[in-house]
């Protein structure tokens, strides 16, 4: 019988090209991540126009980064992510106060209005975690302290992320709203909250009782995905982003899903985040860079800085190492960027030119992360762990 | 940051609710695959409407079924599927021929139009092997020789019924062009013939050149799947199903692919075969049946006896045993008749009204199949050894 052509084609065209540029630029010695990324750029509408961004590439790439984070939740025990709370809340607050107030500065300096301004502050604010996961995941890094604090800041960034996009959002529509932003705050950590310190022990107590009332073969992944989804829906409806929840989710089985969930898990990923990858790299449009050279520039060179030192400073304490690795790995901006700009342009506070800004800093710190956080944990390795020896 | 709630509700929805109706009818004796197709009956658009079938939950079920069949290729060997060669052409064929005089003598009884007629006799010929393949996989059945030899039907089946279809095709447009149906026997045909006598030979030399040749991780993975898209791409091209593809390329590799590939895939049936199932579901409308009762429930009965009876027969010097199993593994029709109406719709030979009756045959047969599927497996299960003790 025949079936249409489309399907095969779309999965078999971004899957072998992601993977075979990825082969290419490990070869060169450069992380696969970036060639996968630039696969989908040449795939896309601005170079061979090939493959054009739509709800089922970009589905199959959200689905693709849940279960990244979801796998990398696995890895994390909720007590190592409580131990390095403080560390990671000092992290995060400085990876977003810093940016924000270059962000706005800048634009202020460059002439741009107040509002526009505080956007584009707002816009440089949350790290997007997925980037910096694959490359740890890869590397087999993710057992490391600094992966750990990176991960951990990386959720509560999300969150106070989600509070500056809300006063913003309301400075946008005439006044601040306490009220509302006090809401806000206390939703969307509540519930990460919630789910770090029950998590665990709830899946603990009631996993045992599931598996044995369960008939169906892989129970216990059945368990497992529902979690992951469910988690994710309610991070939605919290207000922090649905792979917060899929991280969450993972954390809170970390201590008693059974082994065979692992390598079930990581077919998935294997098989969705090369999707992940390239629908980034579709979206890049050299004509964004063109329209504002100088300002895109400012910048980009902003966003890499200002989240490098801030975090890199307020992570000293653990050693220099872990302060590199950390200040890069918070780099990437990867599409929450694009989110704020998004509503800044929804609100008719950004100008068009502008959001074209944002869209290649959000691409460009996630494309020149990955060699700096290989450098970063490949060099250091030996000397790492001499620090962790010698401080944790 | 702010995320759709979309992409996870759906998921949840989708996922969780097939499980559970799955569960539940694990617990009354009935196949899982039953409750997850009316897990999708209930979600939509004709009885609570929370989904509607769309682009995003087809790409995630054909997908689901590519790796389904991907699977249950793996655990064949081609020298195995050569060996049941002959006894396989005799079922198919007759699971062909009879299904479709069948279907066109009783609509031509019923006094419907000849081309009508023979449009609903070509659409009761393909089986779809898709539900047959899971409820053997999740009864751990698919070593059995009876469930080799329904893979192996259901490969020519498909040829077969690409034959028909062309056939009845160039009838409708108003004669039949015996070049271009040569031309598609041989394309199809040729494929399906090559990739069985020298995929696994072809792969075994390769793989371990492009193994030791890769730097990525999950290298052997990566193959696989290239491999599984580029497959199911070619077999579009040639005429054939997708999942046929995804078939040969799996039993390609049965032989040589490194044993960490096969709970990787796994990963993947069980994340999207739910998909798979609740988008059958999503397509059952209840008033499909009520237009024509009488005919619809007789096109049923056909559909059903004629080829348990055919295929049965045809393989009865297995014994009965295996007759029985054989017959009822290939009653599914899914998606593959409603594709055959869909083109009767398109020239404009088959009324709206039989078209519904050929999607409600689909679906009907995809339900009745699986409790009787269980029965002949498990019941039979002693008697099957010593049959194939006494035979084989």
């Amino acid at each position: 019988m025949p079936s249409s052509a489309e399907v095969p084609l779309t999965l078999l065209l971004i899957f072998v090209s992601a993977k075979l540029l990825g082969e290419i630029f490990e070869r060169l010695r450069q992380p696969a991540i970036v060639g996968e990324i630039l696969a989908g750029v040449l795939l896309g509408p601005h170079a061979l126009g090939w493959i054009s961004p739509g709800e089922a590439v970009s589905l199959l790439g959200e689905l693709g980064v849940m279960f990244l984070l979801f796998r990398v939740g696995l890895e994390v025990k909720s007590s190592e992510l409580v131990a390095l709370g403080g560390q990671a809340m000092l992290v995060a607050a400085s990876g977003v106060i810093v940016p924000f107030l270059c962000g706005w500065g800048l634009s202020i300096w460059w002439g741009l209005p107040t509002l526009e301004s505080v956007f584009i502050g707002a816009a440089m604010v949350a790290t997007s975690v997925g980037i910096t996961a694959q490359v740890l995941a890869a590397g087999g890094w993710m057992s490391e302290r600094a992966s750990k604090l990176i991960v951990a800041a990386a959720v509560i960034d999300d969150v106070l992320g989600l509070l500056v996009l809300a006063a913003v959002s309301s400075m946008a529509r005439g006044a601040v709203d306490y009220t509302d932003l006090a809401i806000t705050a206390a939703l969307a950590g509540g519930f990460t909250l919630l789910i770090i310190f029950a998590g665990a022990r709830v899946m603990g107590s009631l996993l045992p009782k599931m598996r044995s009332g369960m008939r169906g073969v892989e129970a216990e992944f059945t368990i497992a995905l529902s979690l992951l989804f469910g988690l994710s829906l309610l991070a939605t409806y919290a207000g922090v982003a649905a792979i917060i929840g899929a991280f969450l989710a993972g954390m809170a089985l970390s201590e008693s899903i059974d082994q065979r969930v692992r390598p079930l898990t990581d077919g998935v990923t294997e098989l969705l985040v090369p999707f992940f990858l390239v629908g980034i790299g579709l979206n890049f449009d050299p004509a964004l860079f063109r329209d504002g050279a100088g300002f895109t520039a400012l910048i980009v060179v902003a966003a890499v800085a200002s989240k490098l030192f801030a975090c890199g400073l307020a992570a000293l304490p653990l050693g220099r190492t872990d302060a590199v690795r950390i200040g890069v790995g918070m780099i990437p901006r990867g599409e929450v960027g694009m989110v704020v700009a998004q509503i800044g342009l929804g609100f008719g506070v950004m100008a068009p030119s502008v959001y074209g800004t944002i869209v290649f800093m959000s691409i460009a710190t996630t494309l020149i992360a990955p060699p700096l956080l290989r450098r970063a944990f490949r060099g250091a390795a030996a000397r790492g762990e001499s620090d962790a020896l010698r401080i944790g």
